[in-house]
């Protein structure tokens, strides 16, 4: 299991453009065969920043989503409206 | 509907220390009436790097949480081998 904390962070100005990305990328995201969870969430203190938090079998999976025609198309066109570059944090379960 | 991230910087040399102290935490927690998710995660990259995510209702139930007997007694003896402070975001669902 793969645990995926992605952060990204968009000029105020641009909030409104970069919605109806994201909602394209969270449906057919969760469509993905291997995609176990992928939510999107925003900072309460801060409407342009945006945490993805994702569930993936292993690193594979990751890898492929990372090749979709959706996240090679949306993802370019959200990180032209970035005040400041994402993140991103992999994680393993705590045992 | 409340999503928090919570992270933790421990020293590396008190890894094996925390973690009963984490576990007890985490298994506590998660029988709180009000918890919806609470699970610990370890950054891939970084073992002393704790990530919590957690799904409270509301912001009194995560207010609730940090009130428990559990909270107040393992949070303090954990923070004691912290290397950096601890940070939390919290965010509502994007919509």
């Amino acid at each position: 299991m793969l645990k995926v904390i992605a952060q990204d962070f968009i000029k105020p100005e641009h909030i409104a453009t970069v919605a109806p990305l994201y909602r394209e990328l969270v449906e057919r995201t969760r469509q993905e065969p291997l995609c176990i969870s992928y939510a999107l969430y925003v900072d309460e203190k801060d409407p342009g920043h945006f945490v993805f938090i994702e569930e993936w079998p292993d690193r594979a999976a990751l890898d492929a989503h990372c090749s979709t025609e959706h996240f090679r198309r949306l993802v370019p066109l959200i990180d032209q409206y970035q005040r400041a570059p994402g993140t991103y944090l992999l994680m393993d379960a705590f045992r």
